[in-house]
């Protein structure tokens, strides 16, 4: 190892450290923290990251990876440069006065967006979010693009996919997906009242507990707690956390946002250990992680198979509220699909009609198709098109998700991006793991486990996503497994009349 | 307010966010961090101290307090200043090669004393600690002191105290503590069966919990959680921390112990919020911070008054245990006092003969009189002496304590300061309050606290512990109030035969 190679090493520690403490700062502000303790909470995340902002943009980071580029590396110090490079060229690019006004405007948007929300009023966000647009349409001028200005917002997100890409799977997607809904719709019943009964939450987290464990979730390289919002997220090697939310009113959220967050998680305890502090030791996008969660949370958990696993497990818990369910009726429960206006209670099979739509507005806003005071009515028109309904309250209209109030433009794609391809990494460790149903319908995850720790989670970021998974099933990324599944899975539930 | 102001202000709220996410790192540590998790917290801690102490002996900082000197400044900033400087000369004044050898060196001696200690191997630890005391001298050195070494390092935790006065003053308090306990323990019987009973840790907590409400800690603003050791910990403002640890066979530690964290924590709460990142924001010194432990665990919480408004709640969470035990029973109990081995467990009386050892095998050894090797065989003597007892290992002996092995020479004697301003203290607020006995039997705390407020918490470090001590009281600080209230109250209790 050379010289300069131990001063990007302890760089990238540094680096690593701080990212550690600004993350937990994160968690515990979701998990632990008085609320008194928000104003000083957000001052102290604001410094860390200009501290950690500040190290990495710093012109000796650009000349040690400049003097790298001149050693003889190996392969995987030659992978941590390419990315670093990037990475460090990109940060560089956005002008430090961009950097900050879009921080110090996202921060106005977002506090707007917590108070337009309850109000349901779009015009305490809009002036904030308009300029938050335009500096965004700036930032992907600064990192540059290779035909919209699109493409580099999605690139912050999901590396090595372009804006035309995307859209050609989105439309593939859509065009098969929404006769799909409308078949399935027009022949689901009322969902059934179990459902909807009271559930105790403290035993409801002792079921959670139980069943990241029997996932294969490491408890002592982590924990489940609880935040209004589930996530998880990476404090440091050894130490990855996830959460998800009770409710005395839904036995169902609680439970799945647990699986979809142990998805998360293992992938997170997968990842290559020796390159914990370096790019190649990440993921390769927030695609590359969604398709972990879905897979679990819906082609494992959502299956059949598992599902006849399940219940006596929950039974056990609730036996006087679904004791009397049957495994076929909690199958159906488990999949019961309805047209919703909130993306975040959405189904499986209609999830994506919901992504799909913001997406088309997202490429609107950025091709100058749309201004930010035509959003709502856009909304509106969209939810309709898509899923057949309207809101009453702009609160569960354009105001239901924080995404756009941060800034957060090119993030919603990949929320359907990772849907596909756990469809398609569900359908190669199918085909290739057999006896993986049986093994399900006893609670037996492992071996899929030890598949993709093989296939993806031990490869940390070795390849962009979509050339991991093309990699993965040896042709190119299509919707059509996904379609394919839904297809066959709602089919077999609500065979038409 | 000056440019030059502002600029002061600017690092000093960076400094201060720096300290936050480091004490967030530590709280998480103790409370709820995964195990697996505890090699990479160890160098995310190490990198931010390094970061923030960077921060703070930036010669501009330096050029930045030189020149606020010459501006006009408020009394206030006047008092901020003054300590800045301190600080900031004393930070500089100690070379960066003694600062990382001293790091390196009690990170080696801790590592060192976790395995010595149940190994009850002293040879262990040794080494390093000879080490240790050797770069402790050096750093003396390098601070500056008046008479002796051991007053620089005494100022690194009682900041405006000598190493003469402080010794001036153990001497007096074990004068009068020394016949007093023997005269006590002569007439002590078996501490009660109830005391030892199995007690629920869930129940333990619950009432833990109402407790530290009960005695005004602000829970919005602040948590209770369990860890090994109890500990405080002002994470911001509005976010203060304390912990406790349920024991299955003792009641009364846990209880007591968070009593007296919450006196930590009500002096964390009550510190000056406007100046929270100024040095006039925080506490003078150790032993102040103790004083306010102290008087609310053993002056208010172990008094005849509260104890009797204690029991019937405390009979509630555990009528089988305690249900017979009568007030006058209870009282005894609470202040049970006997002869032990470990400083952590020992009781009001008798706690402060093991700080007065410590203290006096401390001054040894940096007068040059005593040497690492032969502090085993001194311990015993010392224990032998003031205690009567003997180690059968000396895990109980001088390894019992993890402070020396991180070079935290001069920290034990704030344990017994911060007792003797207690009762100075706790004298003055009772003369002061009219009706206070009355108050603490209803358990009503509020008038003390808003005192303690007005006199000590909302002032922070306007003046040294020992000024501030002395114009409370009118008069030099003197062991005398101790000595009178542990006599007054251990010989009503256990009257000579």
């Amino acid at each position: 190892m050379s010289a300069t190679w131990d001063q990007i090493v302890e760089r990238l520690r540094e680096l690593s450290d701080l990212a550690s403490a600004i993350k937990l700062l994160h968690w515990d502000q979701a998990t632990m923290m008085p609320s008194a303790g928000g104003a000083a909470r957000a001052r102290a995340q604001a410094t860390l990251q200009a501290t950690a902002h500040g190290r990495f943009v710093d012109p000796e980071m650009g000349a040690l990876i400049d003097g790298l580029s001149e050693e003889s590396l190996s392969q995987e110090q030659e992978a941590n440069l390419r990315l670093l490079r990037r990475d460090y060229d990109k940060a560089v690019r956005v002008p430090q006065e961009l950097v900050r006004e879009l921080a110090e405007v996202s921060g106005r948007a977002y506090q707007a967006w917590t108070e337009a929300r309850p109000a349901a009023d779009f015009s305490l966000l809009q002036p904030h979010m308009a300029r938050l647009v335009e500096l965004k349409k700036q930032e992907a001028e600064a990192l540059g693009y290779a035909n919209e200005p699109y493409d580099a917002l999605l690139d912050q997100y999901e590396p090595g996919m372009t804006t035309a890409e995307v859209e050609a799977m989105f439309q593939g997607l859509l065009r098969g997906l929404k006769p799909l809904v409308a078949d399935v719709l027009a022949n689901v019943p009322d969902p059934p009242d179990w459902l909807g009964y009271r559930y105790d939450p403290d035993r409801q987290m002792a079921f959670c507990h139980w069943l990241v464990s029997q996932l294969n979730f490491d408890v002592t390289q982590g924990r489940l707690d609880i935040s209004p919002h589930p996530f998880t997220i990476h404090i440091g090697p050894g130490d990855v956390r996830q959460t998800t939310r009770p409710d005395q009113h839904n036995l169902m959220m609680p439970l799945y946002a647990a699986v979809h967050e142990t998805g998360h998680a293992l992938y997170e305890q997968g990842l290559p250990a020796e390159w914990a502090d370096f790019p190649i030791g990440g993921p390769p996008s927030l695609g590359m992680h969604e398709s972990q969660s879905r897979l679990w949370e819906n082609q494992v958990a959502r299956s059949r198979p598992f599902t006849d696993f399940l219940l006596p497990r929950l039974k056990e818990r609730f036996p006087e509220e679904i004791g009397m369910v049957s495994p076929e009726e909690f199958y159906r429960g488990v999949n019961h699909p309805q047209r919703t206006l909130i993306r975040v209670t959405a189904d499986e099979l209609t999830y994506n009609l919901h992504v799909g739509f913001r997406f088309e507005l997202e490429l609107a806003l950025f091709r100058d198709e749309l201004s930010v005071a035509d959003l709502p009515a856009a909304w509106d028109d969209k939810m309709s098109e898509h899923l057949g309904l309207c809101p009453d309250s702009i609160a569960d209209g354009v105001l239901q998700d924080m995404h756009w109030s941060i800034g957060s433009f090119g993030y919603f794609p990949t929320y359907t991006l990772g849907t596909i391809y756990s469809a398609v990494l569900f359908a190669q460790a199918t085909a290739q793991l057999p006896g993986l149903e049986a093994e399900l319908r006893s609670g037996v995850t492992l071996r899929l486990l030890e598949w993709l720790r093989e296939n993806v989670h031990g490869l940390g970021y070795r390849h962009d996503a979509k050339d991991l998974i093309e990699r993965i099933s040896g042709g190119p990324v299509t919707p059509e497994p996904l379609l394919d599944y839904l297809r066959a899975k709602y089919t077999a539930l609500y065979p038409s009349a």
